[in-house]
């Protein structure tokens, strides 16, 4: 079961021509401790990093998913500032969407007639970084790119979808997501 | 459009009855800056937690919502401790979900044939607080309530129901959220 989901989520990011490249990974070549292309290690206690926002991904992926910054980005995106500083790192944490019936339960005695549901963050999936350093990665929008499954990068090939995924937010630092306004406050 | 988010929230949350008390309230009736019931003020820095779980939930409400901690409540969970210690506060916070149609095109064109749309944290619509506090709350499991929209607590009914819908999680403390397993290390 573990092994399909990281399976599905590779084809997502690589397109059907990476799923060769990763199957030879997973069976034992690994990539090191460093993403391919961009030497990105993977940051420590990023787990403690502030939020950004929240989404969730659907289609042949259900996932869940929270960006969080380092104090570097969440500055930033807090007062505005375009580019990102050096130094600043995005952390993408993508989760299975999952449920409970007995939570539904819950929702459904608590507040008749108006059938809600919830869904959580489940299994673990990857983690995707970006690191900006506009010299280093001055070729890539100053971003270098990262994924990592379990402390283990991914591919070359994968890496290599990510800046031109991303050329579209061009206008926003190539940087899709946008800083979620506070609830409770505003 | 943002009274109507409101309401719907409210009778979410309430149930029907509730409605015409909120109405009242929002109609300049202020209930102050301490919820009722329990008397919880708005934290302060509640935005800058650490990220304990995302969640979804579908219906006559379509959110995405965010779960925090403050320290004691982090150090709780990651330790597996129930019930939470004496000063823990957990915060969850709702927004609407929303879409961006370049960030579809995005993805369409990154990751073509998996049909692939994002939805984010738009529209900030309330906030939700479970404060521990044993002995001054000792009739409600040792939590206090409390539910902020726009810095304004919502109505007495309202309040009145967060411990009867928590009950049903009494093995976990009255707490429904599980702490999100680590994307990219586990």
């Amino acid at each position: 079961m573990r092994r399909i989901s990281l399976v599905v989520v590779v084809v997502a990011v690589t397109g059907v021509a990476g799923v060769a490249s990763y199957m030879e990974s997973a069976s034992g070549q690994s990539n090191g401790d460093a993403a391919p292309i961009y030497g990105v290690k993977l940051p420590k206690g990023y787990r403690d990093w502030r939020l950004i926002s929240v989404k969730r991904l659907t289609g042949k992926l259900k996932q869940l998913r929270a960006e969080l910054g380092n104090d570097l980005a969440i500055k930033a995106y807090r007062e505005g500032t375009l580019p990102f500083p050096d130094g600043a790192i995005i952390a993408a944490l993508h989760w299975d969407e999952d449920s409970s019936v007995s939570d539904n339960q819950a929702l459904a005695a608590g507040f008749p007639g108006l059938g809600l549901e919830s869904t959580f963050a489940g299994f673990a999936v990857n983690a995707q970084f970006m690191v900006k350093d506009s010299k280093k990665y001055a070729a890539s929008g100053g971003w270098g790119f990262a994924d990592f499954t379990k402390g283990k990068p991914g591919d070359e090939a994968l890496h290599a979808k990510c800046f031109p995924c991303h050329a579209p937010a061009k206008d926003r630092d190539y940087v899709f997501t946008r800083y979620a306004p506070t609830p409770g406050t505003e």
